[in-house]
């Protein structure tokens, strides 16, 4: 079929059906919307794509992207700079500054995941082995997703840290943790899976120990 | 909470949860899409914002956006050219080119909204009326949303062409038609509002008429 539209309007709505989770008609819908916006602003968007990656860095300490090498984060010394938090993606170290964690990061830039062809080669998790052996690390905290995959990476993790302890590469005063699983708050009981539920009561605390 | 993330991924991530239906999560998620590609491709992407509306313009018949005036639709003599369907919308009309109809056009531009403070003024209601007087037209096609607004839209619509055919201002041989209510295809009888399904009923055809 010969589309009606003018080319402009297809070319924004192929481009934006391209994103994730985004679909032609929905494409369609913000393509519309997006003609009754003013000239100005549609210019401001279109810089804001066009300049994304040209102030942007990978941090060469603990690879989250950044406007500059230190991040603000790694160049913080008013943080806790024994912990580090081990994460997935550098989105998930913006769920853990809400959820106000003050240590450091480490973003492995994925999952270990045969399936998508990625390997523990592929991730950052050299560079966090030798980041542990300067001995200035008293905690490492993996924060991986609660998934099969994100087990499976911090089951890696921490097996190649025992191992280098034992090597005498890392201090053996390095602790490992993982996030608690668990019920979430707010949510309700009758609905939780029956793996969260188990994991909950493995996981309980003393009562006074909640509050 | 100062944002830990460079300005430049603050700045797209806020562009894109101004969309509608795009939240802070979403823009967030697909700013980090963004982030893992090209720079041609994010360059094409910024242009497809800035250049949207630089060759774009409503037809000045039909009020349809296109990129000439007369659109390609009100310009091609091999359509139905006694045919009007009136839509809210130029995206309505991609719906209908797919549904293969092939007569003429008429967008709106909206729906009569007393709560959105949308009255028949603010559509072209007007400049269909002087379209029909011309004479050329033998069939409008109310094809508006069939919802509250859009029965509302079309209702005004018919009663105004009634009027003006009473004072002779356009042919008495001009007919209006509905788009047909009823169950969409492929759907479930079982799970049909009863307004549908009554709809569905009054409009019952002749088996034979169906095929």
């Amino acid at each position: 079929m010969k589309s009606v539209l003018p080319q402009a309007v297809e070319r924004l709505s192929s481009v934006l059906s391209s994103l994730p989770g985004i679909g032609p008609k929905t494409a369609n819908r913000l393509t519309f919307y997006l003609l009754g916006r003013k000239d100005e602003e549609l210019k401001e968007f279109g810089d804001a794509f066009s300049e994304l990656k040209d102030k942007v860095v990978n941090c060469s300490t603990c690879h989250i992207i950044a406007e500059s090498d230190p991040c603000p984060i790694c160049s913080d010394s008013g943080r806790d700079t024994d912990k580090i938090a081990v994460v997935e993606e550098s989105l998930d170290v913006l769920a853990l500054e809400k959820a106000r964690f003050s240590g450091r990061y480490h973003v492995l830039g994925g999952q270990i995941s045969p399936i998508n062809n990625v390997g523990p080669d592929d991730l950052t998790i050299d560079a966090l082995l030798s980041r542990l052996s300067r001995g200035d690390t008293k905690e490492v905290i993996l924060a991986t997703d609660p998934s099969l995959e994100g087990e499976a990476t911090a089951l890696y993790i921490d097996e190649h840290i025992s191992l280098k302890q034992k090597e005498g590469a890392i201090p053996a005063s390095v602790t490992v943790t993982r996030l608690a699983r668990g019920l979430p708050v707010g949510g309700d009981l009758e609905y939780a899976d029956e793996l969260t539920l188990s994991r909950a009561l493995e996981g309980r605390r003393s009562y006074d120990g909640q509050k």
